[in-house]
């Protein structure tokens, strides 16, 4: 256990504030003046003060999610539920729905009840709530599968550079010589990531980079369809299609049969994320696996480290990416 | 808001103890003698005692599911997230394992900290925690869309034998004379309900109820693939099958890919659940909609009018399931 580098009665006496007043300051309440707020807040950033390991536990971490539609919501759920429960923690889930409104709704909430730590899930720590938060004290973590620049918060992500790499490198040693991509939104560095990985391959191999090869899409089923359907209308179409999601792979499938054709005897597919439903589609699919649930655990056990007032190593760890091949890749035919 | 029935004050006079150690019992503290605990248990059971609204609001509810690897888990989250959110209510999302030491883990966690209110998804509540939480006088729903028999507790399900019948009634209605059948588990009262379901649309339609065309499942994707290769095997094959979740619908949907078959052109198939999974399914499943995220809504608005003391309308409600017509399902071939 670590101590507090400055105790509350520190800060009280150093304010000209009595010691509840600091811990009204520290606990979000609402009834203190605000120029005595300011004053205490100022102290407890100038001082470094950090909740005492323990003493202030809560037992609940916050794990908020723009939305809970996306398919990967539940394997972050499950890792940070995972780790959260093993040290008697539990796991509150909120969606924040990319509005203002809502979020300050769910900072309320929080002031009213307190938490732990807070993990946020890709884009929803904004600047003014992370402002907010800071003033508040509590430790923050973001999962960032991906790969959005995060505001001087220790953020945890995978390789995905490397994942892009491997589908790459995969395709060609099953013999394929003209390989589509289909992207996902260029503002996410992930997918940037990603699409590099996919020319380093190609490069590897000794293949031209074909732009007409390579579709933008946005991570979502329906761009895959239209990706793989323009990819196959083509005059000398791909043999094989790497979508950088599952999501866009299954639009890819469905472009596959709605031409006829069959995937992996006419066209190898691979994807990227491995969901649940990567191992159930027909064929089952060839696909990147992001380790979404250990992701959660780390993000957990990394903001109830900052909680007991320790320090971690790094700002930012990525965690390997490795892919699992199933039905949907195949060599070409001849 | 309706006033508690009796006070904590009359609770503690009629066991001949102080009125803070009723509140430790009601707060489940173990500073308590057993002799005592038990006298004042028993006391606020039979006056029937609820916490007053308002006064003891934690802010939380507890959701808790066997295991967050089933594909409906994000659907019901989402549901009661919505509703706890409005209304300045965290969900804290727990899942127990199956295991008796991770539920007394997660029922440790929630002494330390308390809830306004549980809703356990099917299985999780067991004879013991329904003891252990009725002790602490902490109120309960299930959501159920397996169907098990609750344990006198209020139930969300879903209209499974309309289910079962509408999908049947969809397949006659496009020429099919023989429709095969993939069950659920029988221990679970959906599958019973969703087969006789089944039953009644053949009966409707004047078709005999031919036990060969019904496979056993257990909803999932492995059972389905299975039943559907034996179905698809038989002399005299069945035109389409119906299986009883989203999951073994997949399966099914394997199992003529494997035989070099196509949906719908060779096989129609149907599901139920309507999973996120099913739109992004190539072809697009057609399937019968359990409102799960409706359920989960519904779940957190009652669990929270009995925390607030009101009394509910019927221990068990039932919302409509409907059919989701999409690509897998064609009339015959000729």
């Amino acid at each position: 256990m670590v101590e507090p580098r400055v105790t509350i009665t520190a800060i009280a006496r150093a304010a000209g504030v009595s010691v509840p007043t600091v811990s009204r300051v520290l606990n979000g309440r609402s009834d203190v003046a605000p120029h005595t707020r300011e004053r205490v807040e100022g102290l407890l950033r100038e001082h470094g003060y950090r909740r005492r390991a323990g003493t202030s536990k809560v037992g609940l971490i916050d794990l908020v999610f723009n939305d809970l539609d996306s398919p990967w919501a539940v394997e972050i759920i499950r890792g940070v539920e995972d780790a959260g429960h093993a040290t008697g923690t539990g796991t509150v889930v909120s969606a924040i729905h990319s509005q203002p409104t809502s979020a300050r709704q769910w900072l309320r909430n929080l002031r009213a009840r307190s938490t732990d730590g807070i993990i946020f899930v890709t884009s929803t720590l904004t600047p003014p709530m992370h402002a907010e938060l800071r003033r508040l004290n509590i430790p923050m973590v973001v999962v960032d599968p991906a790969g959005i620049p995060a505001l001087d918060v220790p953020t945890i992500g995978a390789t995905n550079w490397a994942g892009g790499l491997s589908a790459t490198e995969h395709l060609v040693s099953l013999g394929h010589r003209r390989i589509g991509f289909v992207a996902g939104p260029r503002l996410l560095l992930c997918s940037r990531a990603r699409h590099d990985g996919y020319r380093a391959g190609l490069e590897a191999a000794g293949l031209p980079v074909d732009e007409d090869l390579v579709y933008q899409g946005d991570f979502y089923h329906e761009s895959g369809f239209t990706g793989g359907t323009e990819l196959l209308k083509m005059a000398d179409p791909p043999t094989a299609i790497f979508a950088s999601s599952d999501q866009m792979a299954f639009g890819v499938y469905e472009a596959v049969r709605r031409r006829g054709l069959r995937v992996p005897d006419d066209v190898s597919v691979i994807g990227f994320d491995d969901l649940p439903e990567a191992r159930w589609s027909s064929p089952p699919l060839t696909t990147i696996r992001q380790p979404l649930a250990e992701m959660g655990m780390l993000a957990a056990r990394t903001v109830l480290r900052l909680a007991q007032g320790e320090d971690i190593e790094s700002p930012r760890i990525d965690l390997a990416t490795d892919i699992v091949v199933r039905d949907s890749t195949a060599p070409p035919r001849l």
